[in-house]
This record gives structure tokens, sequence and C-alpha cells, in this order.
């Protein structure tokens, strides 16, 4: 193939210096993906010159436009744009250090590594899935504060293989259903995958595709730099999200490479380099950029920083510049855990018998009066997961006002959109399905983790304790599955008391993601005392005490009540058994020794949770105790019924605790 | 709304039976969904009435049609078919036990519960992905066996929630690219879902999505029998895979709720349901099928069991019957293992230096030589999966006679689609994508794992060893999730040797999915002698021995290599450590007590995982006993530098094991 580059503008060379940052860049590390940013590099620099606004200097500003790279393995684009845009934490240094240890110039992006990387992609289609969360957050704010203060646009690059995972489709669907018009998807249609051309796999008429999902579509050629301009401009005022599909040449400036596949992840090599810069009139030592290419990207930065000082004027005048402010930080923990507290004292007296979902919903009402910035919803299972509270208005298309978002039969892109809302900042995500599903919701999950983005989950019907449903719908495995992520809390409240501490806990969370496990089942209030202090917040304690202990019984959620069942049986007996609960085995876990040995005892102890016991040893059991739950799949019966027949059974806890306390195993 | 339905035909009165079945059973089992089965009844009665080729007396019959019902909360719509075909597993009784303890007639349709059942659904959008692998492997056993002995159809009920969830659309992405003209989906399009109608949360076109996708689309009144007759015979001529949106109405028949989200998953309701028996015209008490009704129905039986003894004496007289039938059972285990044996005595003295991804195509080319019916593929991995073998021929669109498949970047639709190999018979599906991806293929994993099918997936690049490309690609907790899968072997075997015996043992399964976790880093082969018995079966066993055990070593995949070098270490210092290799926690955790003992010894052990320590306890560790692993996630950099970075290597796993010679924990 022969050279094709011409130099003729600014623009030109903006774009090249993208190229040669990243051919060296993946040279240097010897790992690396030159395919994309070459391929759009001209895109990107149409983009970043003409249209994005952004401030270097304050890369968190508020009204920031925000771009999203969701073809994460690209990530020397972004490197490369914010080393020219001259992000202070991003010199030449690091891009000569990419994919190192410690460098901030990750293998992809990753949030809180650098500024101005507004989340970590690689795991193709989440960045496009996210950013709709960033463009819904966008006008969700603006309905509330208004243009002056909210007034931004998404940008989206994406590859083929975003375009082809499920959640794109989830995703598409959804902001063209809410006509996110503020969102502008690149996609660099390149005709390249991994294993050759698309054609080896895809027949599908993308540009339809968007059409079908109400999406505005257009298709440029991507290195036709006034013709990318004038469909980006376009993209901003139709009301649609919108599609533009750049024809790209994937590796574009490398001679005899590009077009192929074997330019996606592999470096060019010093002779193809040498000849690449030959095509585009690059002359440039390794690293170094010209004085008048750095000027013209400065140039956007200062073209960001006087919109950023508007901005910053507008605020300073504005009636609402306080709670637009406030939004932008964590939550009011202590006026929430101040109402819970006085919630939890009405539950205490009222002893309410409700499914934990229930006390959910009510917990909910006290969070959604006492916090004016979450932003419910659920995947179609609204009157399951009891996540919309009284008077709560829904988001529509075109109607952002709401904080209550239907977000359909789309687990996936709802825990990507929560995490977009999360990550962009005004608001305070929470979404619901059932807890089996969280299947369908972990790559997004996964990311929440990750990047610290504080979602939380509703996840309902957490145990055989549905029913009838069967075991396509009963979660055994997946308690563990999700207490093995790190940085995620999984907290399975017992009663309405400890579902109102999860809450609470929940919302105080800035850096973690929270899992709550509630139960379908009608369960009785356990926690009539000592509701002053969030107890859930100590991962486990003693919820029933005995003067000596013969026996443990830790329990958690549902399970709680037969633990209490079982130690009643076994008073009877004259066998003392103390009753722990333990909502969390994460913040348990990182209790003081002290705590930990308190509360779990030097008697026999017995797990109970209906579930599999993978993640209790170790932490909760020791050799010869013993567990009641689950060792395989559920089964369709009404509730009680399978409890029984799995051996769930307060009889089953008292058998288990009466054998160890008449034969402590030897093992400990 | 007024009643609407007219009987006029026997196919009414069909329709109306499964009406009635459904209404009393929902109502009897006071839960269920009566919406989808009143509301498709029409089209069901006339699909199987006019179309469906089945013979309920051999109900596995290969060339059988296929039927899914991709929305298996109507699986009231089976059952009541099932039982109005005359299954002999069916009877009344059945029916009134819906949703009971014990009986076949679970909440969603149970693969291996009832004769039929073609898989297990209820998890939106898998039935759908799973038929395209059905459709799949239909068109790919007639490229190899012909008309007479494979022809025939996959027929999919699915609902709008299928086709929200993203995996539908890698599901008809991937069967409009492969134009399965064989598979007809009949969407039951009735505006509704459980939060209420469609329009609260899409606005897409379906129709011309699927459209854009290469699909043959049609558009029916649900209710008009003759227009969705027409339409089925138009599906089933165009060479394309066909999309017929049924109009319906959901709950068609009961008249005061039809049309409503309250039908869809509730009891109707005693006074509801006489209303409708009034309406349908139909008189009878619960439960019973008058006789012309039973007799239309035993008709499509009849019509189906000619079929078969057709088929059967195709069968008998073609010259590929014996590779046929070889074909549908399991595969020839013993000339696999036998093979694998020759490869691992030439493994043992060769002992390369390989990845065991770079392993597992060595043993592949053993393999897919000895066995031919396996199926291989990637989701756009191949290069680096290593899933393609030599000379091994791709499917591709209209020419079915390869055994490779380019799955896309579509990690969910390949689990399913392998399902759907698997569960159609004549193939035995594998195929490939990085080990932390599993996150995208895991409602299709699950499914793999309750239904018992056995599909190998092979994922590579399994911990930080695969360097540079950072946290998004690096399992570190994807092992315990897995391992918290009932019914699922996590095989990580240390080298080529135990790579081989992990594939032989994978392809003799029956009822159980295997995953493969495979390095992307080179690995000493550690298993140079006793390569006569797959020890890999036992789940863990001693590879190097220690005349007394000071300390055991016990490690798994490419830590094993570094377990050895820690062995070493402390051999220099007079401290003998036995080192175990434990390629498969599930497979260990069922050997009998005494292998056990002997394998973990009585000295204090050290795991050693480059991943988190949960599903080590319990099986494998004691409190007191130390691991060498992840407790959070990977970074970006080389693999040797992370693993030095996170403190995995030899001298911290001999620092670990000097200290708990030097002071054994007092916990054991």
């Amino acid at each position: 193939m022969n050279v094709q580059t011409k130099v003729t503008t600014t623009e030109d060379l903006m774009a090249n210096a993208i190229r040669a940052l990243t051919m060296d860049a993946v040279q240097q590390a010897n790992s690396g993906h030159p395919g994309a940013p070459m391929g759009m590099a001209d895109v990107a620099a149409v983009l970043f010159n003409r249209f994005v606004t952004l401030d270097p200097k304050q890369d968190r500003w508020p009204d920031r436009d925000r771009f999203v790279m969701s073809a994460g393995h690209g990530s020397m684009l972004v490197y490369a744009i914010h080393h020219l845009l001259g992000y202070d934490d991003m010199p030449t240094d690091q891009i000569r250090r990419f994919r190192q240890l410690g460098a901030r110039t990750a293998g992809h992006p990753e949030y809180g590594h650098a500024k101005g990387i507004e989340m970590t992609t690689g795991p193709l289609g989440q960045g496009l899935a996210t950013a709709v969360g960033m463009a819904l957050a966008e006008r969700m704010l603006n309905a509330r504060f208004g243009d002056a203060l909210v007034d931004h646009f998404t940008y989206v690059i994406a590859g083929d293989g975003c375009l082809m995972e499920g959640i794109s489709h989830e995703a598409i669907d959804l902001a063209g259903h809410l006509r996110l018009g503020r969102l502008v998807l690149l996609w660099d249609d390149n005709g390249i995958t991994i294993d050759g051309g698309t054609d080896l796999s895809t027949s599908t008429d993308q540009r339809a595709r968007f059409t079908a999902a109400g999406w505005h579509v257009q298709a440029v050629d991507g290195h036709d730099k006034d013709a990318v301009a004038q469909a980006i401009e376009l993209a901003r005022t139709d009301p649609r999200p919108s599609m533009i599909a750049c024809r790209t040449v994937i590796g574009y400036g490398a001679p005899t490479k590009q077009g192929s596949h074997d330019v996606h992840g592999a470096p060019l090599g010093a002779e193809e380099i040498a000849t690449a810069r030959r095509a585009l009139d690059w002359p440039h030592p390794p690293f170094e950029i010209p004085e008048p290419v750095r000027a013209a990207w400065r140039a956007v930065a200062a073209r960001g920083a006087a919109a950023r000082q508007d901005w910053a004027r507008r605020v300073a005048a504005h009636p609402q510049a306080e709670a637009f402010r406030a939004a932008q930080g964590p939550v009011d923990a202590r006026a929430l855990e101040a109402a819970m507290t006085a919630h939890k004292h009405r539950l205490s007296q009222d002893a309410p018998r409700v499914a934990t979902r229930k006390a959910s919903e009510m917990a909910l009402e006290v969070v959604n009066a006492t916090l004016p910035d979450t932003a419910g919803g659920s995947a179609d299972l609204t009157g399951s997961n009891n996540t919309r509270t009284k008077g709560m208005r829904a988001v529509a298309p075109g109607d952002y006002a709401g904080r209550y978002i239907h977000y359909g039969i789309r687990e996936h892109a709802m825990a990507a959109a929560m995490n977009g809302l999360a990550l962009h900042g005004g608001l305070r995500p929470y979404g619901g399905t059932f807890l089996a599903f969280a299947d369908y919701c972990r790559p997004a999950m996964r990311l929440s983790a990750l990047m610290g983005v504080p979602v939380t989950y509703v996840m309902t019907h957490d145990s055989i304790g549905l029913g009838e449903d069967g075991p396509t719908h009963q979660p055994v495995e997946t308690l563990a599955s999700l207490r093995a992520m790190p940085n995620l809390l999984v907290l399975r409240p017992a009663d309405a008391v400890e579902t109102a501490e999860s809450w609470a806990l929940a919302l105080a969370q800035t850096t973690t993601p929270v899992v709550l496990c509630l139960s379908r089942q009608a369960l009785p209030t356990v926690r009539t005392r000592h509701v002053e202090a969030n107890l859930v917040a100590r991962g486990a304690y003693v919820l029933r005490a005995a003067p000596h202990r013969d026996v443990t019984l830790i329990a958690t959620g549902s399970e709680v009540e037969l633990a209490l069942a079982a130690a009643d049986l076994l008073a009877a007996e004259g066998i003392a058994a103390a009753v722990v609960s333990a909502p969390c085995f994460e913040l348990f876990a990182v209790q003081g020794a002290e705590h930990r040995a308190e509360v779990l005892g030097d008697a026999p102890r017995v797990g109970i949770e209906a579930a599999v016991r993978q993640g209790w040893d170790g932490l909760m059991l020791r050799p010869g105790d013993g567990f009641v739950g689950m060792t395989g799949f559920g089964a369709s019966a009404p509730a009680p019924d399978l409890y029984r027949h799995f051996g769930i059974t307060a009889e089953a806890v008292a058998d288990l605790a009466r054998h160890l306390t008449r034969s402590p195993a030897t093992a400990h």
C-alpha cells in the first residue's frame, strides 16, 4: 500500500503527532495497540481541535465535555492527546513509560490513574454504555440546574468490537429511547477485527441498526477532516443521539501494514516506523513534538479554559449555585444516618414482618426524602425490587426532570449507565434486578469495583426463598461470586433495621460500590434493640448473646431467623447458642482482630446461608465447624417446601449444633 | 375490554386448550405467568398443528424440529402442549402440580426435567441465542450427512425481554451473518413488560433492527391463524433466518385483564377465569380437555411419528448411518485418552517450555485428529486462544462444512451458541476468550452448568501473567467466581502435560461443562514423570514428594513453577517442602478422604495462586496456613514486574514457608 498521507494543515500535524507518539510509545513498550489511535487520529484531531471543551488545569470541572475511548485498547490516543493538551501529569516521560509498572499510561485507560480519564475502558462495549449514563446525567442535571450550569456533550469513540458486544444493543436502545441528543458516537469503521476482516463474523448494517434504535446516523471518510467536522456539527444539533460511521484505515500512516489486522495489537517495528515517519513527513525524533504542533494543541486547552472561566462566572451569579455544588460532592451521610436512626427507632418499636426488599423500599422513602441527588431505577422489575418510592417521577424521552429510570430489560446497560451517572457527578444512582441476574451485570459491576464508583445495586429475590420461579432465578453461587470481587461490599441484611443500616452505609461510600441482597419473602424484625449504632458497618455482630457459649450460630439475611429459632430449640435442651448476624463479610474481614474474636468466640460454629459454602471458610468457619446451606442449584416449589427440601431449617441447624457440641471436631 | 375470541375451527379449540390449562395451572399453583401462553396460544397452535415435526414417543429423535420457549416464564405453554401431544411424562397430574416440589412442571422449563424440553429457559435472551447454536448445528450436520439425515427447523418464541437483552443482538447478528435460514423466531409482540407498556423503556423498531442484521422479517396479527401460517410458510422457504413479529394481546381470552401487565405474572383469580371460560366458549371443568381437542393434538404427534419412521428408514439405508449414530453419542474417550497418553509421552521427553494456551493448541491437534465431532471457535481471539488447529476450516455464510466458528466479539452469544451446539447433539463444542471475559459469558455458562451440557470453555490469559493489558484484562476473582458455580469443572493446568490431561478430561464429560484456564506466558514442563495416569482427574496430586514434609506448597497453573522454585530454595536450607499441583478443586473435593489427606499432608501449608484466596480455605488451607496470591485488582506492566510487584515470587513463598515451619500457627 502506498503512502497516502498529505500534510497541508496544522490539524494534519495535530493528527500526526498522535500517530507519532503512538508508534513510538508502543515500540518502546514493545507491546500495545497502534491500529486504532493511528486510524482515528484524524477524527480525534478534528474532534478536539474544533469541538471538545475541557480545561486540563481543572480536569474535574463539572460542565466539561466528556470524552470516552470505548475502544480502550487504543489508549495511546488518549495519552497522546492529554500529553499534547498539556495535562501536567502526562509529560513525555509518561508516554515513554507506556504500559510500565507505576506509569499513569496503563495498557488500557484507567480511571483515577491520570487526570482527564473519564472512565476505565478495555472490556468492549462498556465505554459506550457508560457514556449513555453520562449523557443521561447531563440531561438530568440540565433539567435541574438549566443551561447556564449544565450544557455539555458526551463523545465516544467505539470500534467494531464495541458494536458487536451485546451491551451495545442495550445501550443504544436506551439512548435512542431517551433521546439523548448530547451523545455523539464516533465509530471507527475500519473493517478489521483481531481475527481478520469484519466480514469473517458480521454482516450487520450498523447504520440501519442505529437508525432502527432512533439514532441520527451519518457516514464519512474518517480521514477527510472537513467532512468529519461537518458531521460532528450536524450530530451536535440533531435532537437524537448521533452515530457517525467514520470509515478509516486501521494503522493509517504505517505504509506497509495499515489496513490489516497485523497493525491492531503489536508494535510496528523500527523499520516500519522509519518508513511511516517519511510517509507522514514527520522528521522529528521519537517522542519529540515540534513547538507549532504543541501550540496548536495548547490552543484547544486555552479555548476550554476560557469556557470554564465563563462558566465559573455564571455559577457565581447563579441562585442554585450552592445546591449545584452540594450535588457534586458526596452525599450528606450524617443527615442520612440521623434520619435513618429515627427510622430504625420506629422500626424497632413496630417490629414489622416484611421482606427486606420491602424494608428497602421503606428505607428508600427516608433516603429519597433526605438526599435530593439519588437517581433510582430498575431493569423492568420495579414492583419486585421496590425501588420506586412515593411520588418519584420517571425520566421520559425528552423529559429529564424525574429521578427514576426505567432501564428496561437491560441489566447490563443499567449497571454501566449507573457507572456513568456516578462518574459524571451530581447524581447518586441505584438500580434493581434479581440477584441471580447479577451475572448479566457482572462486567459492568467489575468496572464499578475497579474504578471505585459508589453505585448501589439493589438485588432482590436473593435465594431459594424466591420459590416457584426455580433454579434459573435462584442465586446459590452468586453471593460467593460477588464476595470474591475486590472493592465491592456485599450486604445481606436480616431485617428491616439492618436494611436501613445497609442503605445508610451504601450511600456513605465514596469509592466502593455496594450490592444489597434482599429477600423476596417476609422476615421478622430481629434487631429490636441497639439501634443507635450502625451494626451492619461492623460486618458481623452478636445479635443474641449467650451467658457462656456452647455453640455460635452465624447467619446472614433471611437465615438469621432460622439461627434464632435453632438457638431457641437448643436452649430448651440446655445448650447455650450465641447468634451472630453477619450482613457483610468484607467489612467484618477488616475489623480489628478483637472484634472478630469477640463476635465469633471459641465455641464450635455453624454457618447458615441459603447459598454455597465458598467464602465462609477462613473468615467465619474453621475445619470441623458446620454449615447449613446449598451444595447445588435450587428447584421450583413454594419457598417453605424448598427450605425443607434442601435441609435449611432450624431443626437441621440445631441438629448440627448439637452434634458439634457433643463431639467437637479434633481439627481445631 | 370486550370478549374477542371466536371459536370456529378445531385449531381455535387447540389454542383454547392451551389457554384453559394455563389459567387452571397458574390458579392452582397460585403463582406463575398466564400472559404469554394465553397471548401466544394461537401462534403456538398453528405452529405445532401445521409445521412442527416431533414424536413424543421418541423425544430425542435427532432430526426432530427444535422448539425453544425463550420467554421461559411462559412455561405453561410448553407443558400444555406436551400434555396435549401426549408425552407420557406429562399427564394431567403434572399440570395440576405446576410449580410444586418434585413436579416436572417447574416454574421455568428445565432441561432434563421432562421429555421434549430442549433447554432450560428463564434468563431472558438465552433461548434465542442458544437456538442460534441449534440451528447452526443443524446446518453443520446437514453439510456432513446430507438432507436425508439432517433436515429440520428450529423455532423460537421470544418476548420483548428477550429482544431487549444484549445477548439478542449478538445472537441475531451471528445468525444473520451465517444465514441460518432454518431458524424461525416468533416474537410475542404484545407491547407489555413488567413495568408497563414497552414504550416506557424502548422505542426500537424491531423489524428494522432484524432487517439490518440480515434477517427476513414479517409482521402479522398473532391471533389471525391463517396469517400466522402463511408467515411461517414464507419464513421456512426464505434463505435468511426469519423473524415474525406476532402482534398479540397479552393474556388473550381473559376478558377484563388481557392487554395489561397485570396478566403477565400472577394468577387471574377464580372470577376472571370463570368469565374467560365463557368468553372462550370453554365450558369444561379445570384441567379437562374434551376428546376432539385431544384427538387434534394427537394427530400432530402422529404426523411427527410417521415422519420419524420415514427418517429411520432413510437412516437404515444410509452409507453414513454409523458415523451419524456415533456422532450422537459421547466422544470416544478411550481413543482420546490413548492418543493423549502418547502425546504426553512425547511431551515428557521434549519437556517444552510453552504457555499452556500453546500447550492447549498442541493437545487440540491430537483432539481434533482423533475426534471428528469437535466444533471449535473463538470470540475473535483465535490467535491468542490458540483454538484453531492446522487445516481446520471455518464455517462461513452458506457454507457449513467447516468445524471452526468465528463467533466475533460476542462472548455471551458464543457461550449460548455452544450450549445450543451441544444440546442439539452431534457436535462437541469448544470456544475461546480471555478468562477475565468469563464475566461476559457468565449467564450462559450458568445454564451450561445447570443443564449439565458438556461445553468446553477455553479461557486464556488467566492471571496478571498476561502483563501489560492491565487490570481490566487480568482475572483475580474469576477463578473463585467460577469455582463457586455448581457442576462446573475449573481446570488450571500447570504445564503441557497437565493441559493434555485437562483436554482428555474435558471431553470425557457428559453432563458437566469445563473451563480450561490457560496462561499467556510460557511455563516449563513440570510433569516429566508419571504420565501414564491422568493425574488432573484426581484434582490435586503430589508433584514433588519430600522424604518427610516440613511444609506443603500447593499451587495451580503458572504458579506451580514458583512452588517448585521455592521448594529448591527451602531445600538449600534443609527445609523439606512437598509440592502439590492442584489443577481442579472440584475434582479434588470429591476424592476419597485418604487421597486428600495423602496429598495435603499434616505439615503447614502454603497455597500459591495469582488470584484471590477465596475457595482455598476449607478445602486446601486451614487457619494458620499461608497463601501467596492477590488481594485486589492487578495492574499494567510486563508480567515479571507484576509478579514481583504483587509479591508472588518463589522468595515470598519460601519466606512464608520458612515462617510457618519455624512458628507453626497455634490455630490448628
